[in-house]
């Protein structure tokens, strides 16, 4: 099928939400595009951008809508769509952008009118800007997007739903609810959880490390700038399946840390091996440039007197 | 005085002593650059493009040198400046790059001929690309270069090395040896082993989990891409600044991870709430956008019923 569509609804005219709009409208998937919001200036000014066709309360969001996306925090999406669902008709779909699926998956579904077909999505875009006015057309081109139908979703609308998320320029990536929020505690979950522990032991740093902050450290910290009424949705929500996550980083560091303050270098450049290993393992796409062969190792780097000299160093800071 | 110099010697010609050799010399700060290394062909390539004017052996680098640069891993230091030195000439300079200073504050100084001195420099700067084929004039610009005398140094050497590297383009920050292995044991070092910690624990991670990697994965994940000699180098090396903030991140984490499996959302919030403005309390230079006036909580947006509708998602993933 054609992932066209022709009206889209969407609850929650955020960052994602908004990208959503605006990219299903230039891409030309959706005709008309309508919807609602807890911001009125926000959706006043989608409104005169074009960005939108109408602008709604929630409970008219779903007339004459083909597709609704729910846009909106994990934690509200249960509310609004028990609001938005009555005036959807037979053959529309339901999709939405959460970040969590099997607490969705278990509880949206029985909210619908028959014959309307729920099917979970996550795009994994975003940033840490929040609102509309940071919407972008491009936001999910070349990001998965991980559709999660139950198994008992109807073959036709799971495509249906992947096609428009495809259509949006996502790369789509099928899973079970349970499975996606099993992967996505290590990929994104644990990994915000580190950076928000990171940065709340940054209060006890000396207040001029604010001068040495280099760009490894942005990087690092980025997700850590992220909105904590939302997150605390998340890492809450995905608890069962983020324990396991959390307690193997806990042990990976305590063994780290133990290393490096036995000073025991050999033990120490083992584990940053391994952890090089794994992480090339899982994500290959990002090129890890090959040592030539004969390059220096630690031990050879810490040469003896013998030639030749010098050695290089490239150093993340 | 001008952070002119006739004849630059650079120890270690990889990505940062390349990157040193062609901003010298593209922005007019030395009229000759002299080189020694370990990779030949790096060496013999660097000087068919023009980045340096002569590789020499390391014995005859510092031959009529105003300013030596020693561009090599921290442990190679000592060695190959003990096999540099002799032919350094009253009035010279040595500076170098290390990501940890009070080691070498401690041990280079007695190796240098009378009349001349040495300033240890760590430039933030770089990424977990190697070699000088990456080398950039620009690598250093905007970056902070954290120059770190001894008490005892002339104020007139620390005055030239601090000009050269602000003529390299750095925001140059003066610190004492112990302040910057403190400042930085928060800011760099911490960040790259909670990296690795976390990339090695992702050897447990399901093998799918490879397809849904978000933006936020990989900028996290960056630095633990860094080469594991290297770092197993500048973190035993600092260990003593280390154990502390290593530390209380793990007891950020635990209490993290305590909260999360609980489910009690006001205390994740509270310590989410708390990290970003520690966080923003650091780095206050990157924008955090400031939640309207009467923007949704966690609380608030878990709508009851009321009016108005939908709530704007910002996710990073």
């Amino acid at each position: 099928m054609s992932a066209r569509i022709r009206t889209l609804g969407v609850v929650g005219l955020g960052l994602l939400g908004g990208s959503v709009a605006r990219a299903a409208r230039e891409r030309g998937l959706a005709e008309r595009v309508v919807a609602t919001g807890r911001r009125t200036r926000a959706l006043e000014d989608a409104l005169a951008r074009g960005i939108v066709d109408a602008v709604v309360p929630v409970e008219e969001v779903g007339q004459g809508a083909d597709l609704l996306v729910l846009a909106t925090p994990v934690g509200t999406m249960h509310d609004l769509l028990r609001r938005a669902a009555p005036p959807l008709g037979a053959g529309a779909l339901v999709t939405d952008v959460g970040s969590v699926k099997a607490v969705l998956a278990d509880t949206l579904p029985g909210l619908l009118p028959p014959g309307v077909e729920y099917v979970g999505a996550h795009p994994m875009a975003g940033s840490h800007e929040r609102g509309v006015e940071h919407a972008r057309a491009d936001l999910f081109q070349g990001a998965p997007c991980i559709v999660t139908p139950s198994p008992d979703a109807a073959l036709a609308a799971v495509e249906r739903v992947e096609a428009f998320w495809r259509g949006l320029g996502a790369r789509v990536v099928r899973r079970t609810p349970a499975d996606h929020d099993a992967e996505v505690a290590w990929t994104s979950h644990l990994p915000h959880a580190l950076a928000f522990a990171f940065a709340r032991a940054l209060a006890d740093a000396p207040a001029d490390a604010r001068e040495v902050l280099g760009g490894g450290f942005h990087d690092f910290t980025r997700i850590a700038r992220s909105d904590p009424g939302l997150w605390t949705d998340i890492l809450t929500a995905n608890r069962k399946a983020l324990a396991g996550p959390l307690q193997r980083a806990a042990e990976r560091l305590s063994e780290l840390a133990r290393r490096i303050e036995a000073g025991d270098g050999d033990a120490v450049e083992r584990l940053l091996g391994e952890a090089r290993e794994a992480l090339a393992a899982l994500a290959p796409n990002r090129e890890i440039p090959t040592p030539e062969p004969g390059a220096q190792t630690r031990k050879s780097s810490i040469a003896k007197g013998a030639a030749p000299a010098g050695a290089d160093e490239t150093k993340p800071t």
